[in-house]
């Protein structure tokens, strides 16, 4: 075990340096002191190799995609990140993987200036738990309770991308090679909407990150605020790469039901949506409207104002039945 | 993964609802709201099957243990414990298991007024990691580096028996059936020095937990606070089944490097003895004076005023070398 005490060398040569971190790695605790009127926002996601990320992952990606699947749950209530404990079990001690690891942690904890204030290093099967914590203003948190009726639901950037990433992986589907860095950067390296999160703390009624599917994610809102949403399906945003591979009617439902996208879905009232479109163009960060909640306690979804549910050979239209 | 998901009701069902916990489990992040004037303590401990516990452990120990090795860090630093988040993976669903393996982890928790706010539950092979935060008074947290030169040294309890329970559950001595079940609890269900350590931060001039081993853990406070250290080995805490089983020699030896205690090893001046002896007899805590810091740079033993190492084969005498 004196191997796995060496290592922690590679966890303390971080370049952030927060003032409200009064004891950061080294004593039986962190001690953080978080200026006054403000929330904590914390959050825990493990992921398991073979199970999270295929065994074929890069160290790098690997690091990138614990920090990020957690702050992506940050940005998903308008917090800021400040701390992050890194738990991590290692089958043995490979010091270029590891440091492989830590630049994919690091890169990310810096450009957000999140500081890593502790954590562990056990020996085991290859397993990452993450902690991450942020600040919100006092009570401007975005929860998923709070969407309404007549709300417009929205998602950041595109989706499916990671999904079919996967899919390559895991030999299921095989991308086009013209098309296969940028969708495999989607699932290695998934970008938090940490800024997109904190702009929309003054807009969005409820939000959530899409970690399980666009329709799974939408239903823990649904669920929490007691809503029904229909999805417009020809608005979902998709890419020209995710068409291009499987063509449109399944990309529509790979963008439906596939995981690993870490954008942001968030719902917005008619009086917030010009506000809100102003501040995420402000932030880079580009909003497609993919729907409306209503009254009801289902998720429908429609092409061309028709009724239409996906299955796995595609659509089934319901236009004869209307 | 959908039974996974369903499990965590279990995780759900606790009796703690604290006021400064604002959104709980069921978002995507807990939001804490610390009252002003507080530092926060941040501690995470992973425990692995096989490695850090024998495969045989039962859940409800599993479940203790994985909240007291991370409350006994709260403790070494002075804070009240406050949340929990946890992160459990396991090879598969056991409801049985779970229900008390939850049983473990509430028990702990309800006794010391602490609330998990958060976690994950993966499928994987069996591995707990938990953060724990508490609350501590601006500026009162104790330290591993403020120890001086003249210093007392003291460890609360008694020290020892959870090594002896793990030789015995390991196969590699056997214990006499009356002394297994008091051994056993000290190993599968260590108390962590919570109210002890409140009670320390007016006195102590640094502390630690013992989860590696008094030489081992005194060597970090050691070295952390630039000082050497002397332990007087008749002194030191033992239980009358420690001394039963393995003699006094081969108990002291065990008490010097066994781990798993989970007691707290702290120093205190001499202005502070008194008043730390009133402090800690007023929280039912019994502890002990093991030895003395000075301006060496080792960590030295001593039986009956003779320097005295300790080697497998029990003690080596110098006192006729002196």
């Amino acid at each position: 075990m004196k191997e796995f005490e060496l290592i922690k060398k590679y966890f303390t040569e971080q370049a952030v340096n927060r003032k409200d971190v009064s004891i950061g790695i080294g004593d039986d605790c962190a001690i953080v002191t978080p200026s006054e009127r403000q929330n904590i926002a914390v959050t825990t996601d493990t992921l398991v190799a073979g199970v999270h990320f295929p065994h074929s992952t890069s160290a790098k990606a690997i690091g990138h995609k614990a920090i990020a699947v957690n702050l992506s749950d940050l940005a998903a209530m308008g917090a800021e990140p400040s701390w992050i404990s890194l738990a991590i079990t290692l089958p043995e001690i490979d010091e270029t993987w590891v440091g492989e690891f830590c630049a994919g942690v690091f890169e990310l904890c810096e450009f957000y200036n999140v500081q890593l204030i502790g954590g562990d290093t056990t020996q085991g099967p290859l397993s990452i738990t993450v902690t991450a914590q942020g600040l919100i203003p006092f009570d401007k948190q975005i929860t998923r309770n709070g969407a309404k009726a007549g709300d417009w639901l929205y998602v950041t950037g595109e989706i499916g991308d990671a999904a079919l990433a996967l899919k390559h992986v895991l030999g299921e589907f095989t991308v086009e090679t013209q098309h296969l860095e940028k969708l495999q950067t989607k699932l290695g390296f998934p970008k938090p909407r940490i800024l997109a999160g904190q702009a929309l703390r003054e807009y969005a009624s409820a939000a959530i990150d899409l970690s399980d599917g666009l329709k799974s994610d939408l239903a823990h809102i649904c669920q929490a605020s007691n809503v029904g949403a229909n999805i417009v399906l020809e608005d979902l945003p998709l890419s020209f790469e995710l068409i291009d591979s499987l063509g449109l009617e399944q990309a529509i439902q790979l963008a439906l039901t596939g995981g690993d996208d870490y954008e942001l879905l968030f719902t917005v009232s008619e009086d917030n949506k010009v506000g809100m479109e102003t501040a995420l163009s402000n932030c880079g960060v580009s909003v497609t409207c993919i729907g409306q909640l209503n009254g009801n306690d289902k998720i429908t979804t429609t092409l061309n104002s028709k009724p239409a549910v996906i299955n796995a050979q595609g659509f089934e239209h319901f236009t004869n039945n209307d």
